[in-house]
């Protein structure tokens, strides 16, 4: 696909994941990690304009300068931001100013993009990536905040448990093996560099864990025990009062989990979704296994299904050998981040079509659930 | 009027008040202490159809079932109710479906009123007070919310700075009066019985304290130097960093106030607002003043102006002898919140015409200052 | 007695207090609301040298000028002074070193006090005054602070739970009734001034409200039903999880309590000690009576027994008429507490013989409990 | 040494960090992360008998059935204890009774070693490894603690900020290395098992980062640039507004630490002390390097001098390939903190001769500072 068909067709898929809000849904915003849908869809609108129109566009007028303290999500070495759990304050802009700054933005970028300026076509895949993760957090962010009505609100069908086909497990000798991209495609910085690692044999398994033993490991008091449990997962399985993944709950003797199509039972062969790292970790070691490595979910991927879930590794979020942060704001994009999270491997219902790759790295805190996240098992051999 | 043309009356000017507001706004809510103009909306509703429709007029069908949780506010004998920290996350109902179970409701109290019942007509009163007292909350809490967005919003113009006459000092002579509301009219059940109190001989301020003033109150140091403040309000000015009334800000040379209708230079003659109780104190406490009694307020009130702020006085909320708390969910209204609040008397300019009288109560905790509260001193003799 | 008798028998009593107390004891502080017990020793010993030996007494050597820092408590105006969450981090000075620093203090105070200044003897009895409190405080904090330890310590019996004589209800008619201090003896400045007040006919119990009702109370549901509660003090029992009185436990089958003299059963014909504002207002909202007011107490005591707890009353602890705060730091002790705190009225069996007096105003917060705190019933006629 | 010899003499260790203690200080715990010298007497003596004299000594008698409650550390699965910031509350057992429980355990556990059975001796062996842990633990528990007295307290002299000598920068070429224990003495499961790991080729500081270094960063405002900072990094110095290390101070136109012999001036040419990770990463940046892996600085630590800081790397505590955690309680020695903690290698001034060695992982918090932590650079090459 050209560059500009490429623009056209991500820049409309965030509009139709909006298709069936009101507006008042545009403003919801249930906790400091989740932003409101109207933030999503002007903060990649900001992107566009901050990192390439202003410098690259010569006759680029900016519209609304204050949309820069508005719309800017993290990036330190560009001023002050609207703090984060106050975003879903910002009534005015309207979302009709909003969706009238998206055209206005996307009409400049056409027509930068058709000059065909190489950095500029770099950074405008740049930004496109940039807003499919958007698009994954405007899903699961909606989820999330929706969840607190007691109205139970349909907005849209992505599929959350669909049933994948079933898979023997994996087998991988001892040796070097090669990860982290090395082709001529788009990649986040932190793929890189490609490298060698090397890795004892193991087993990985051809599933994601299903719905069906997740509640076995309920069932079994998994969430009472704390031998199977990280200590800073204990505490959390304490003072949270954890007893079920989120948006799971029991009512009248059934198991239901709350979905953005609606309240639904359990589909006990669908792959468990939202646990925590803690959770992941917790039901491996009951089972006697283990969560596997990043690497060796790399190294292991392509014979096996994976697109459902984020699937938690036992691999913190670390630099690569020879890794570079970037100069300028852009470097913020990654590097800054990488302490105290867990890498998360795979794709999810979510994840916008060719937007991951096996290479992808996601990360989040280990006590996070509001993403679509599964469990792998793995041992060693 | 009579009873259907004030209700009709009162209930439009809960709309008329959001004239000016866009969809997005009805949501918004920027902290616990504050609710959504929506909520304010609904919950008014719900108090006729709690109170009057469901017991008294039988063929009333309640359309929505869930607006009780929904719409509930603080009564406790009356089950669940959504956390006050998120009614703005009740983006469904939409702001169209509120509007039209006001209708609704309307519509079906109309028809109960047109009976003439006496209790109902009583109920109706209290329900009509109740939705004047939401009036000067929405009007408020508005102005909390909106204060956060930096691009300064106006959505109405309620004159919040005019300038009042000069009065001289008031004095009063030891002895018995008598306090609390004996008049045929409404009341609420905090302003009875009448009774006697014994008061030592005072003298009372004709004027409301002027910006003028409080600014040489923050230019002497007034906020630096504990020996002026309760400890709890100067713990309160140390962790808040609490230098000067909430919404001013000193920009560029001169002080600004933020007002519903934009940002506004100070107006020296005008009486200052928004400060809290530790504020007033001190603010006496550095005039070598002090604050009135509510008795003493009430006692003298008809030989001054009132009418602009809401006066903070030394009293504590507590009740007046043979207070008695009224059986049932109405009778929660106002004996419970008699801890750990300060009374303030008058009336301000986001108070409904007519609403308030000179026995009414008002109460807030002393660090709360996003009503119209201004300070108005007394000395003893 | 003469005041150099008086001074050296309170002071002794303070060490009296201690005298099962190890090493290790005086140190202990569960809490920001306790003080270690070489906190209070050194502190009242702080105050004869700060407001008596430095001005007074010419000669006086400060022999610890670190002490001044150390052992301020709250006087804002004399400078920084230790956090009150870390008094228990002050291992050094030694134990030893604060009995020194006591000798040493009372051996220049007896000189001083023998030369008869009047103003040096005014002081002092206002130090020792003060000493009684803390000799109240240090008993109060002390059995706060080892309730901590699964050790049960046993380190002093004070009769904490005597059973009083039985006593009739007291009648009182309406009319007007002079409250405050005004003998020539020694009072507190939050006593002053003498004044008038108008009282509607009461009735109020000669008896304080025994464990036994309470537990009448306890069984009937008393926690569980919002009715009875003010609005904050549902919120603290729903927050703190509060069932029952501090230091009652229930176990094997018996309700037992904890005293400084080791864990007992419950004495059913003992008066309740140890309940918040919130619980004896509830208590006296389900019996259908109500806590007496401070002035309806002080003009009612002399007919009924009190001594063994401080009465909770249902007065705000605000200044009478004509309440002037003292110049210089003294004027910091009793006016700048006068907000969100309800009078006590009485003594208790932790109070020192002599100290407290039919107009004495005891004062704290209505969630506190960690004093020896009580219930008396009252109603309106 | 024998072990019966070395037993005595680590044991004996202890008590001679505590030469110069009085009573009060035994007890003493300013946070919730360091403990009372007291707690670590006693904890450290219940490790022999709850897991060599219980389970082994067939006529051994549990003096005080109550200390396995007390002074249990964080062992979920054998039942309830103390909460970790309330082990300074128990001034009871005194001093003298831990001490002499110290000689009652010491006596038995000189009784079973004599009967030279293996599990037993490898179980001593390990509990003397944990004793030398809790030794470093109360020397720097005791600093912190003792740093919030403001006089300041000398205690003992360990040369915290003793001078190195110089070496130069080590080069180590791309290629497969071994990593972890392999050797027959003791080592924790944490450094099993030994295996390969493929490493790029890379540079490391034979120098730890001088107080003269990390000063220039200091003065350069490296503590005001977010480019220099992990995201999490950056809220740390902004919400405890950190601007130099922990026990530094300016005051007088010079820097001073605080060190547990007392207060001295900057040693220019000692290695820094007492950074976070936050802080390590951040002055790594600024420098143009990183921080080493941890397997780059076990390769290449024969190459440079070791020994006075706790050396942060930027490789998070994660298991070795095959790591299994053992059955019992002993198995929440290591594997359950392996989430959210930075490795650290080397050992420190405060670590127990012969307690460390070249594949030690030591493991702490990214943003704790009061361990005696330092930075080594590195650099890819």
């Amino acid at each position: 696909m050209r560059v500009d068909e490429q623009f056209k067709h991500i820049r409309n898929h965030s509009l139709f994941l909006c298709r069936d809000l009101i507006t008042e849904d545009f403003s919801l915003q249930a906790s400091e990690e989740v932003s409101p849908p109207k933030w999503h869809l002007a903060h990649t609108t900001w992107f566009f304009e901050q990192f390439i129109l202003i410098p690259f566009a010569e006759a680029y007028h900016v519209k609304h300068p204050q949309f820069n303290f508005l719309f800017n999500s993290y990036y330190n070495s560009l001023g002050e931001r609207t703090a984060r759990n106050q975003r879903g304050l910002m009534t005015r802009p309207a979302v009709s100013e909003v969706f009238d700054y998206r055209e206005y933005v996307d009409q400049a970028m056409l027509e930068l993009i058709a000059q065909g300026n190489e950095e500029v076509l770099s950074l405008v895949t740049l930004g496109l990536n940039h807003e499919q993760q958007h698009q994954e957090l405007l899903v699961t962010d909606l989820k999330f905040s929706l969840w607190f009505n007691p109205l139970t609100i349909s907005v849209m069908d992505i599929g959350e448990y669909i049933i994948p086909n079933s898979s023997p497990w994996v087998e991988k000798e001892e040796g070097i093996y090669e990860v982290g991209y090395k082709g001529n495609g788009f990649c986040f910085d932190n793929e890189l560099n490609a490298h060698k690692v090397y890795l004892n044999a193991f087993r990985i398994s051809g599933n994601l864990v299903s719905n069906e033993e997740y509640l076995e490991f309920i069932n079994a008091g998994g969430y009472e025990n704390p031998i199977y449990w990280h200590d800073e997962g204990w505490a959390w399985v304490q003072q949270q009062k954890v007893k079920k993944p989120l948006y799971w709950e029991y009512s009248e003797g059934t198991w239901k989990y709350y979905t953005l199509n609606g309240k639904k039972s359990i589909d006990l062969k669908a792959p468990v979704a939202h646990v925590s790292f803690y959770e992941a970790s917790a039901f491996a070691n009951w089972k006697g296994k283990r969560l596997p490595t990043e690497f060796e979910w790399e190294v292991a991927q392509q014979d096996f299904h994976w697109g459902s879930r984020w699937e938690w590794t036992n691999s913190a979020y670390l630099p690569y050998p020879g890794f570079k942060i970037a100069p300028g704001a852009l470097g913020e994009y990654n590097g800054k981040f990488m302490v105290n999270q867990m890498v998360l491997r795979g794709a999810s219902v979510a994840t916008p079509e060719h937007h991951s790759r096996p290479t992808y790295r996601n990360f989040f805190h280990p006590h996070f659930r509001w993403q679509f996240m599964g469990i792998r098992l793995a041992e060693s051999i």
